[in-house]
């Protein structure tokens, strides 16, 4: 295989064979072709995109550059959710439990905060023990066990996606959507997955602000999930603000734990109820979508989620008392509420403006080896259209120190805007499918 | 300086600021910065093309990266040509010396073949002793002593052009105008001329085939060498057959010294003639063009250019008795006529046939690695437009054994085409300068 021929017909807007990325992968892996040669060969694939065959081809090559979660002996249907990433998206932490005490078994991998969004990792490794990696043997045995594990991507799954994922951040390779759709369905593929449903984020603090790309993306995905037998659904949702109240990893942990005990914030439960009630038809044990929402309250209203979650919780190392008590997270030093400066309707609390105090505060990293305070962050209680009165409290701060508070505080005064009219996405607009796109 | 951000702006059809190409090079040539950051660059490049300023800032920097030539105190004017590359282009052997004769300092830098095209350094090197690799400060005193050197491109010049062109060489990222015009036009402006010629070649067999890329290649490296001090001039001569008669690297050294003789083709000789006339204005030792082809032509019938040529070769550690005797240059051990398969009028003779044909003979290079055998090749005698009897004798293989001799005689079987009506570009169909275009 002559590597520069290849790139040279990538880059004149031909197609590679499935046979060639096959190869190009497996080599590259194998360390018989260099970087150089690949972070060109992506550049082509930014500028040019792939056809659906190359795309395909592409995916089945990382998917069988490592090994696969051996999910047919669970007796249990098996299905995953991913979210292309906000602020304030504490959905998997809620969403995996109820779903696995409803007999589905769910392998959630999750990736960690990078840019302003947040990462499900991060968030779990508040609690206190808490491991997420976990090897595929151990996850196996824990979804045979619990119905669910909340796992790092490990090293057996997909080793090119890592190696192809380091490379691109480092080249200006990441924003594609062939890319970013062959990076996240290798992984979940190799889960062995039945089902996927996808929650699909747009608004301003969405990794793909603009709804055309984020409804591009769906489909991508989708269409290389169910051509390799995983039905997969997506559902858009909003993230033009924070979803929920809390910000930041322990806070968000402590409002899941509130969630899951019946006293979650409204956007948060329904966001979650409704990626739950498409996890619950996909996996085929529920035929109804009321049916589905009602079996997933249940689950709330009986506790058997949040006793899910503490098994989950000891099962991985970490100390499930959080559960009863969840002053054992780590805790901010300085605690402070920001008032609203005046009196009006709330127009806009901006996500991206929150994702990055964040990591200014130290709750988020600049670099994948900074490490995090899980503590600091922000607790938010209006969301735009409130209408509020000057000097009412709308927020609180949680940082390390003074000078954490007025950081925090004047990343407040940015993010919230208080004005005329507000004008916001609906929360969960559309249902994307491989047939089409349906209002909701 | 963040290399990855700076790969974004370009792949997103921005601009890099001069300082920002200037640290780009400086820290790839100190191994600061990885290939494969900069192969994404270059990709993204070849993608979105370069500004006009972001060009002359990346030239400058290349230049930059090395030492220059020293030609201030030669108390001449330095004045180089280049050409694009084709089949039997042996110019440089004839112009230099002829060009020097008229008190023209030519620091004659060339290349080497790769492709189908052949390098002038190669056909030099077929002179029995001939050595290239002179470095800038033996180019400098032989430049004082005799007003030319035939060199080619040292490691104190343009060390960044080296490193570069190898990278795309393995990257598919060697077909941009502006990237291919820095190389140029690095190494060029190194050199410290005062003016250049390029002779840019169109037809099948150059390297742009495309007239209208050709004729950008020659646009985009006359700005940058006028806004860089150094006077341009392109002329567009034909490459849809080859130049003069003889393909191969002794068999052109024969050829150029018959030219400087005055027994050379005519084709041959007038775009010799026609760079050199550009070359004297450009010098400033001729201001009328008459005269210039005058003063040419007497360096030939008084036998000057040819004693230069002499001279260039013994002060290089060739043999200059070749002057005298070609017959002690590589010879091919086997030779056969190939007869006009029918009469008619010839209709091409295909350059690229050709010039691949010299490389399966052993005369040319697949990888830079390879050596070369530089007795064989190709003498042609005809010309599209000529009329031909049936059995008449239209060329000659020189190889090293019979399988090369019929591999030779296919090949002339496959690029003479004897049909119905000739059509072929003019020798030298147009003038470019900085101010536009001109027939000639």
């Amino acid at each position: 295989m002559v590597v520069p021929a290849l790139i040279q017909r990538k880059r004149d807007g031909g197609a590679l064979a499935a046979d060639e990325w096959r190869s190009l992968i497996d080599d590259y892996v194998a360390g018989r072709i260099p970087d150089y040669q690949i972070s060109a060969l992506l550049m082509a694939v930014v500028w040019r995109g792939l056809s659906n065959g190359e795309l395909g081809a592409l995916t089945d090559a990382m998917v069988a550059s490592g090994d696969r979660l051996h999910s047919n002996g669970l007796g249990r249907p098996v299905v995953d959710k991913h979210s292309t990433g906000g602020v304030g998206d504490k959905v998997s932490l809620l969403l995996a439990p109820m779903v696995a005490s409803c007999g589905v078994a769910v392998p959630m991998m999750s990736g960690r905060g990078l840019g302003h969004t947040g990462g499900t990792l991060d968030k779990l490794e508040s609690i206190p023990g808490f491991r997420t990696a976990l090897s595929l043997r151990e996850t196996e045995a824990q979804l045979t066990r619990l119905g669910c594990a909340m796992i790092g991507q490990t090293p057996e799954i997909a080793p090119a996606d890592r190696k192809l994922y380091a490379l691109r951040d480092v080249t200006a390779t990441v924003e594609s959507i062939p890319l970013i759709s062959a990076s996240i369905m290798s992984k979940k593929l190799a889960e062995g997955l039945d089902g996927l449903v996808l929650d699909v984020k747009t608004g301003s603090g969405a990794f793909l602000p603009d709804r055309a790309l984020a409804l591009e993306l769906a489909r991508t995905m989708i269409t290389l999930g169910e051509t390799r037998g995983c039905r997969t659904v997506a559902l858009l949702t909003a993230m033009d603000r924070p979803l929920g109240r809390a910000c930041g990893n322990a806070l968000e942990v402590e409002e899941a734990l509130q969630g899951l005990a019946g006293e979650g914030p409204e956007d948060l439960m329904e966001v979650t109820y409704a990626l739950g009630v498409e996890m619950l038809l996909l996996a085929g044990v529920e035929r109804e979508r009321a049916a589905a929402r009602r079996a997933l309250e249940a689950t709330v209203s009986s506790g058997r989620a949040l006793e899910t979650l503490g098994k989950i919780i000891e099962a991985q190392g970490g100390d499930p008392t959080v559960i009863e008590d969840p002053g054992i997270l780590p805790q901010a030093a300085a605690v402070e509420v920001f008032r609203a400066p005046a009196g009006g309707v709330v127009t806009a609390v901006d996500p991206r403006t929150i994702g990055a105090a964040i990591i200014e505060l130290g709750g988020g990293r600049q670099t994948m080896s900074d490490t995090i305070d899980p503590g600091v962050g922000f607790v938010i209680t209006v969301k735009p259209g409130d209408r509020v009165a000057a000097r009412q409290p709308l927020a609180s701060v949680f940082a390390r120190n003074d000078a954490g508070i007025a950081l925090g505080l004047d990343a407040l005064h940015r993010a919230i805007v208080i004005g005329g009219e507000a004008e916001s996405l609906p929360l969960i607009s559309h249902r994307v499918t491989a047939t089409g796109l349906e209002p909701l």
